[in-house]
């Protein structure tokens, strides 16, 4: 079974392509550093749940959304 | 806004009990030390996307689901 941090980050990667933003306007609009977007989507962060609620918030979806067939 | 950790540990706690759980058991059944379930339902815990996956399993249900709403 593939890793969830892996999983994770390809879903992230997946949305913010889809909205047209960059990992610099990703990690603005969800309050991260920039340097953290990167690390997330290439499955290599085992992220927070307070952080994966600020990226929720920043593509304006709900937790449960964002992690939804995980 | 609630706090996401005091949900989520709300969360836990009333689904542990639905399903006739101690603490001691989900720790079990999750693979986590026994003394961090407490933490968790008491909210004190900003829980990693991976323990949140092992919770999930110990419940049988998906991250999606255990995430619902919160």
């Amino acid at each position: 079974m593939e890793d969830i941090k892996i999983k994770f980050g390809q879903r992230v990667r997946e949305l913010r392509i889809s909205k047209g933003y960059s990992q610099e306007k990703l990690a603005e609009l969800s309050d991260l550093d920039r340097t953290y977007i990167p690390g997330i989507e290439a499955g290599k962060r085992n992220v927070s749940l307070v952080v994966v609620e600020k990226i929720a918030k920043a593509f304006n979806i709900t937790i449960s959304e964002l992690l939804n067939q995980l």
